[in-house]
C-alpha cells in the first residue's frame, strides 16, 4: 500500500491507499503535540502500521509547508513549524524508519498533483494551482508533469511583486500578493480574522466586501502575470477561498479577462479545485504514485 | 542537411548546417523586399538548395516574431510583420514548398533552446533566456526542454505587469515592463533611437544613464517576480542590451540580490548571451535537431 502525509504548521494527517490511489484510512494528529520532527516520524509510522493492517508501505509521498528539495528530501526553513531545524532531512527520516522509499514535496505543488490526476485538473497538460488562504501560493503541472523549478521553489506567486511601492510584506519585500491578500493581510487591515471578513462579506456587509474585492483583483492581477509568463491550459483556484467562489471568481478572472494581451484564443480556463481539504493527502499519495 | 530561418520584422536569413549543428553556409534578405509569406518561402527555399548544394534538406526549424503555434505550424498575428494575414500557416507552407518536415518556434523559444545547446546555458536544465531590445521577452527551458506553453505563449516577460497604474503599454495594459524599458518606450521617453540613448549612456551622459538604469531596474524586477514563479538556475540575457552589460548587470540582478525571500541558496545565476546575433539562426537549427 501506499502512505500519504500531509504536514502542516497545525496538523499533521497520514492516508494509506491501494495501490490505484483508493484511500483505506485517515489519521490526525495535531502537529504541536507530536514534539520534535522524531516524534512526528514515530506517529507517522505507528498510524501508517495501523491503518495498513497486514499489508506492506511500499512507499510514502509527504508534502512539506514550504520550500523543499525534493530531491534530498531535505525541508528548508519550514516557516510555520516553529521550533524545528532550517535544514530538516525528512524524507531520509521518514525512509530510514519505514524503510521505503520517501518522495517529499512541496504542499502546493503535491496539491496541484492532486488536482491534476484526481480533481479539477485531470486531462490537462499545463495548469497552475493556486492556493489561497493564509498563505499564497502555487504549483505547477507543464507538459503533464510537476514542474518544482531548479531549488524546489517554483509557483511561488504569493511573493509575486505587484507594485514596488506597495505595502511591506512579512517576507521583507513591498506590494507582493501576499502582502494585499493573505489571510495574514486581511486579518491585518480588517483588525478581525480573515475567515469573519469572508464571511461578513458573503453576509452583504459592504467593508468586508470591500476588502475582498480588492485582494480577489491583486490575486487576479498575479494570475494575469502567471498567464504571460507561463501559459497554462487551466488556473485551479484551491484554498479557502473556495467557500467564497461566488464571491471572488469575477474579481480573480477580470484581469486576465480584460487583458488585450491575453487574446480569447490563448484564455487559460479558471475553476475551482475538487478536493477540498483532502487535496494535500490525495496529492501526497499521487505524488508517490506518479514517482514510483 | 538542416536548414534553420530567422524570420524577423526586418531581415530574413536562413542558414544550412550539417546534421551535427556546424553551420555551412548562410544568406540573408530585407524581409519587406520579398513581398508576402509565398515570396518568402519561394525565397527559403531557393537559398536553402543553393547552399546545401548535392545535399539534401532533411528538416527546416523557424523562429518567427510573436506568438505561434508550434504544433501546427501557425504563426498568429505576428506584431512586426505588417500586411501579413493574422493566422498564417508557415509551418505548413514551408513542409509542402520543402517536402520535408519544419519545426516552427516563437523567436525567444528558439533563442533560448540556442543559447542553451550551443551557448551560456550548456548542460543547465532549468534556464531562462531573456532578450532585451526594441521587445522585451523570454523562452524557457525546463527540465532540459523548451516549454512553450500550452498557446505557445510561455515566456512573454515583455507584458508582465509592474505597476497597474504605470504607463500605457502599447498591448492595452499599463505598467508592462516593456512600457518601462523596451527600446520602443526608451526612444520615445528619450525623444531619440534607444540605441542612441544606450551609446549616450556608455559615454557617461546623465541624462541618458538615469533611463538606461531605471530602464534596467524594471527589467530587474521582471526577473525577480520570474525566479518567484520558474525558479531557474541561470538567467541569460541576450538582445541589443548585451552591448551595454556593463551598464546594466548590475541593476538587473539587484532586486533579486536584495529581494529577502530569494536566498543565497536558490538565486540564480544572472549571465550574457553568448550567440549574439547569431542566436535565432542557430537557435532554429537546434530546435529542427532537437525536434528530429
Amino acid at each position: 500500500m501506499i502512505a500519504g502525509i500531509d504536514l502542516g504548521g497545525t496538523q499533521v494527517r497520514i492516508a494509506v491507499a491501494d495501490p490505484d490511489g483508493t484511500v483505506r484510512g485517515v489519521a490526525k494528529a495535531r502537529t504541536p503535540d507530536l514534539g520534535d520532527p522524531a516524534g512526528m516520524v514515530a506517529w507517522c509510522l505507528a498510524n501508517a502500521r495501523r491503518l495498513a493492517g497486514e499489508h506492506e508501505i511500499e512507499s510514502i509521498g509527504i508534502g512539506v509547508p514550504g520550500p523543499c528539495d525534493f530531491r534530498t528530501g531535505v525541508l528548508v526553513n519550514p516557516p510555520n513549524l516553529e521550533g524545528w531545524p532550517p535544514l530538516l532531512p525528512l524524507g531520509p527520516m521518514l525512509s530510514e524508519a519505514f524503510g521505503s522509499p520517501v518522495y517529499l514535496g512541496n504542499d502546493a505543488d503535491l496539491a496541484a498533483v492532486g488536482e491534476h490526476r484526481r480533481g479539477a485538473g485531470r486531462g490537462v497538460d499545463d495548469l497552475a494551482y493556486v492556493t489561497w488562504s493564509t498563505g499564497i501560493g502555487s504549483g505547477l503541472i507543464l507538459n503533464g508533469h510537476l514542474y518544482s523549478g531548479s531549488h524546489g521553489s517554483a509557483g511561488e506567486l504569493g511573493h509575486m511583486v505587484l507594485d514596488p511601492d506597495g505595502p511591506l510584506c512579512f517576507c521583507g519585500m513591498r506590494g507582493c500578493t501576499e502582502a494585499y491578500a493573505s489571510g495574514h493581510s486581511i486579518a491585518r487591515d480588517a483588525g478581525r480574522p480573515a475567515s469573519e471578513v469572508f464571511a461578513a462579506a458573503r453576509g452583504g456587509e459592504p467593508a468586508a466586501l470591500a476588502i475582498v474585492e480588492r485582494a480577489a483583483s491583486k490575486v487576479g492581477l498575479a494570475l494575469l502575470n502567471l498567464v504571460n509568463l507561463v501559459d497554462p491550459e487551466l488556473i485551479v483556484m484551491g484554498g479557502g477561498i473556495t467557500e467564497s467562489w461566488g464571491l471572488v471568481e469575477a474579481r480573480l478572472a477580470a484581469p486576465i479577462l480584460e487583458s488585450p494581451f491575453v487574446t480569447a484564443n490563448r484564455r487559460p480556463r479558471l475553476v475551482r479545485a475538487e478536493l477540498g481539504t483532502e487535496v494535500g493527502l490525495v496529492g501526497a499519495v499521487e505524488w508517490a504514485r506518479a514517482r514510483e
